[in-house]
């Protein structure tokens, strides 16, 4: 992914504040501006992106400078790599890389008097690297976030890689439907899950989020699975992401170890009808704390109480980004934006429902961007 | 685990350089020295200690107070908390986090002259949270990795818990061990193998490291598993680690998709007399480069290119740590290390062959803490 669209909206943005040099520490901003997938900004595998009126350089570890090339065969464009691995001398990541810094940092900071850096990513002795090139009369600029909005409309490219992880995403709840069995636990249908969408995907991935029986005593919202068998009258919430070349899905289906219940029933029908409704708010110009307001309203209205969490997000580079679907934002959704909605019901020991939808937001209103069956059995 | 160990080994190489407040950034810093598993140091999670004259303060979201209370029970251990998660304003974790450590450390610094800080953990704006509070004639002591030698010898609990994580190791080679069988793919193996240790934890866990086939045509060593398909006359090596409870195993064994050829055969038994070698030489005062040299010698001796990776490597909250077993270590075993030895052969195209026990150092020379049959078919 050649990532054009991203550097060109990022460079806007700095020319429009008066940033000459800027330093992205954040790997999400790596990710996002170099549209390749190289582990950055952790201390096991720290990477760093040094933008200089225009153009810019990726600093990577050797080991992953191959993955980066294709970044550095684009205009405008340059990958610079340090020693990681070795077995002839102490592998020292963060010095080598504050070293390589300081050496592409020098020439771009002669007559710097605007500088921008991710301070929440960038550690200290990183920053110590560039300060100590500084002129005395310059402006430092934190740009933390900045970064966050523009990542809000996807591109093309970005678009076709969710949706290639959403068919992953419908694969794992396939097998997650199948093997929520009375006596199987929730781990075991966690390894069913993830044991699909490897084995489609052919390789390891990183997958999230919630994996529960409805008859937790209390949150029985969400989390990890854990050894607990489930009932022959249980729900069963799975709640999946599966990150796929960096960029995360989402989605809720509840599935039910037997014939559900009578309250099962009317509870996974009304959700049923509140997510049609959400998913009916959806489209451009649409206020994203309205959409909240309205379908918490329809809970409530439901006689239902309201969830305690969001009715939902973007998703990214991150599972949870702009736009919030929450009661204080004022975002206004656009087309390309992608944007979860996820209304549910929970009645703690006994039962709990949960359904949820990714979609694009088109010119005219919303396609689904999931495929797994949300539907009784 | 109280790891009060750990807090006066790291209080007392403070003393001995003056530091009167220090700022442990880390995660693994945090973990080794409050004994929790609390989520650290990343973007998503970020949490801090603060240590002052012999007291500890550990900063945490607020969804993991619950989770670190056993540590501020202990005497001259706190917790403080900041707001994570919540959908009535913006997420800020890293400015909520910043501005607590303010008010932590405050009180503090009145009279401070040495300051301690990870620098290459630290984020610049927590830094700046902390450095507009200090006086004018303040020294700033970069101690990064001075718990790392701290860390090498591992205390009863931590040597309880690395024992806990290789049986979860052990179920699972059990498991890759079956699964290696031509047709099936790297992929498939390594589903078999998460699966039984999750399964057997009854929780997800975070594993490594490499499953492959021996006949990968350039880096036969190690990767993760890809869509590569098993072949009848493969070798396989599965190199696995479980992260449990913050602590890293690792173990390796080298598998075959039928009866071993006889060049597999000469391979394999030659490993085993490598490994079995190099466990002899495991026993405290010896000197890390100096096992790594004779090894290595055993390699040469034997015909066969001398692996281009390290001979072993120490265990503990990371994967490959003190005391690494490699030509430039001057580092002397101590009696509470656990140290891992890997010797292999590699024919690139062709086949594979690795070995590797985990030791762990004792007062007269070393018990084997993994338990992974290693044995030709």
């Amino acid at each position: 992914m050649a990532a054009t669209t991203q550097r060109q909206r990022a460079i806007k943005r700095l020319q429009m504040d008066g940033i000459e040099q800027a330093l992205f520490a954040n790997p999400l901003s790596v990710r996002w501006l170099t549209g390749i997938d190289v582990p950055g900004g952790s201390a096991e595998n720290p990477s760093l992106l040094w933008y200089d009126e225009g153009e810019f350089t990726l600093l990577v570890e050797n080991g992953f400078a191959a993955q980066a090339a294709s970044f550095g065969a684009q205009k405008g464009c340059h990958v610079r790599d340090y020693l990681g691995y070795t077995i002839q001398q102490p592998i020292d990541k963060p010095g080598k890389l504050a070293r390589l810094l300081a050496e592409v940092a020098e020439g771009g900071l002669d007559e710097t008097d605007v500088i921008g850096i991710e301070t929440q990513s960038l550690s200290l002795n990183l920053w110590w690297a560039v300060r100590r090139l500084l002129p005395g009369g310059y402006d430092l600029t934190p740009i933390d976030g900045w970064l966050e909005p523009l990542r809000a409309v996807k591109t093309p490219e970005e678009i076709a890689i969710i949706r290639e992880g959403f068919r992953l995403t419908d694969i794992g709840h396939v097998a997650g439907r199948a093997a929520v069995q009375a006596g199987a636990r929730e781990i075991d249908v966690w390894t069913a899950v993830q044991s699909a969408v490897e084995q489609a995907a052919g390789k390891r991935m990183q997958l999230g989020n919630d994996c529960i029986v409805g008859h937790r005593p209390t949150n029985n919202i969400g989390g990890p699975p854990a050894d607990i068998t489930i009932r022959p009258d249980d729900s069963f919430i799975l709640d999946l992401s599966v990150i796929h070349k960096g960029y995360w899905t989402d989605s809720c289906a509840t599935y039910y170890a037997g014939t559900p219940t009578a309250q099962q029933v009317t509870l996974h029908t009304f959700v049923e009808e509140a997510l049609a409704y959400a998913i009916s708010l959806i489209k451009p110009g649409t206020v994203a704390k309205e959409i909240d307001e309205k379908v918490r309203g329809f809970m409530a209205k439901g006689g239902y109480k309201v969830y305690p969490h969001h009715t939902g997000h973007g998703i990214g580079l991150t599972g949870h980004e702009a736009a919030r679907i929450v009661p204080y934002n004022d975002e206004v959704l656009e087309a390309g934006m992608v944007i979860m909605l996820e209304p549910g019901i929970y009645f703690p020991g006994v039962t709990s429902v949960r359904l949820e939808d990714g979609l694009l937001v088109t010119e005219t209103g919303a396609e689904i961007l999931s495929g797994h069956d949300k539907r009784l059995p």
